[in-house]
């Protein structure tokens, strides 16, 4: 399999990306990548690294959007920066997934511009795996579509099933539509059309109804669907909210504790790691015609074969097939 | 002062209303309580407490709204239900607050009904206080507005800075909006439009834009406006992900331990309590001709007293004259 992995994208590029390919690289026999990016940069991140270029090779792109820059004004100014290069290669059939940790707008927007969607969809989403009191739980779309209509969140829920389903390995996910009540007849317009969509229409997995917001990580779902504004507050609040109750609590029990701070450092260095989005490595967007992984931002080479290994299995899984499959039925 | 206290809203009522109406007797000299629902269990309560009923009136009301229930429906086949008793007592005027732990939505369609609102307020809203990483913010509107438009969020702002200001104590409270980005152009319709109505338009505290998620929790604003769908989701997501990760973590740490691990305990209880909404004491509707404080439907008796106190303390800093004030400008 060919990945384009956007050399430039992320807090801490193109070193990260460089040295989550040679990671990649060395797990996967299998495995081709197209590093997309200033050609300078990343040959001496690859000297620096010692690797000697084995199935990898360096696409130039002499520019990139920067995480503070308005996506649409970006692409327009810079129409051949690293992630519309990934896009291209992709609707060119040169590789079969895109890899960024660059801006999550940028991303989209340039995916969007190459209008590469599956057939029958209609809107593509980012589905984000969070952790929950009994596992993990699927949130889609988290930013990609705001104010998504009822036929977006149909598709939503039947992409976000068949990635929980294959991709994460739950049997028969139970999916819901995350509202601001549990009884039917509550919510907004689109939520409501979407119910009836879903229940007039053959789905995979189990439909759970309204899900409110505590159940998200109390895991009353395996598969969360809201639209892109929702998605992208809760995902962006949750980081908050990891982030201050970590500090809040590691400060407040180490304190309290006398000789044993080293044992309780360990255990918060290990949990900050589960809350972290490093280890998931990545959402995909899913309902483009090949497969997009998203990184956080804050991605270390960690996360980043970790994003790679994920579109290595949506690929191997064949999830586009058995989404398009199964909405042509 | 005078409070409407109603008697059966709650998972655990009428026990809880009637402690923690004792309990507030006790501290405030100057408070009377007329406590509204089932006369015998009420008095069967204050038996059970030994309380002799200084200052305290109970007024019956033979239903109350379940918290399964859907408020509409209920509040048609049963208009003289408690929630409903208590806002018809502030109508006449008979009190100066309404605290109620019952269904949100019951007490919020109950107040509108009534349509009880402050000169120059087009549509109350829910303000709750979290917290954060720098002390406390303001979250508003968290759910009796799902859908809130331009107007009411420009509202929401000069109330919730106002509350900031004069309840919690914040001098020159930073207010925000909630977006999905932070560059200004981004985001809803209704949000570019708010941040129109706020440019113009005389202000109190100081406008800080955009907040994404993560700023609430990191305590980026001490303020921030959202419509009641997003903020109801937000305050729901971060109970869940609150009880998730105190679970976790505490498991996980105090597995590490083992001499100390009743120290560990006793910290962890003690975060448990910053992390539940016993302490805030409820949150007000924000709007109301008069004073509304709704409560968390799994409240005790320690969260009743402190509504009721900090109802008392709304009417104290005559918060109202203070918004119409300012509306009026």
């Amino acid at each position: 399999m060919r990945i384009a992995l956007d050399a430039m994208g992320g807090d801490f590029a193109p070193k990260i990306n460089v040295d989550g390919a040679i990671e990649a690289l060395r797990g996967s026999p299998d495995l081709e990548l197209l590093l997309v990016g200033d050609q300078s940069q990343i040959e001496a991140q690859l000297t620096d690294a010692g690797y000697s270029g084995e199935r990898l090779s360096i696409v130039h792109s002499d520019s990139h959007i920067g995480m503070d820059e308005k996506p649409m004004d970006a692409l327009r100014k810079k129409p051949g920066c690293s992630i519309a290069t990934c896009w291209k290669l992709m609707a060119e059939k040169a590789v079969d997934a895109v890899v960024s940790a660059g801006h999550t707008g940028g991303v989209v927007a340039s995916g969007l511009q190459t209008k590469l969607f599956l057939k029958g969809v209609k809107r593509p989403g980012i589905a984000v795996v969070l952790p929950t009191l009994q596992g993990r739980a699927v949130l889609m779309d988290v930013g990609a579509n705001p104010g998504a209509r009822a036929e977006h969140l149909h598709q939503y829920a039947i992409m976000g099933a068949i990635f929980a389903r294959d991709v994460l390995g739950i049997e028969n996910p139970r999916y819901g539509l995350m509202n601001i009540g549990s009884e039917e007849g509550k919510g907004t317009e689109a939520v409501l059309e979407t119910h009836d969509l879903i229940s007039r229409s053959n789905m995979p997995g189990q439909y759970v109804g309204n899900v409110e917001g505590r159940g998200l990580y109390l895991g009353e779902a395996d598969v969360i669907i809201c639209e892109g504004f929702v998605g992208n507050v809760v995902l962006k609040v949750s980081e908050g909210m990891a982030s201050m109750m970590m500090k809040t609590i590691s400060t407040s029990v180490l304190e309290s504790l006398e000789n044993e701070k080293t044992h309780a450092q360990k255990a918060f260095h290990g949990l900050k790691k589960r809350f972290e989005y490093n280890e998931v490595g990545g959402a995909p967007l899913l309902g483009v015609d090949g497969i997009c992984m998203i990184c956080h931002g804050s991605s270390d080479a960690r996360a980043i074969r970790s994003a790679l290994s994920t579109a290595a299995m949506l690929h191997e899984k064949k999830i586009n097939s058995k989404i398009v499959e199964h909405l042509g039925t």
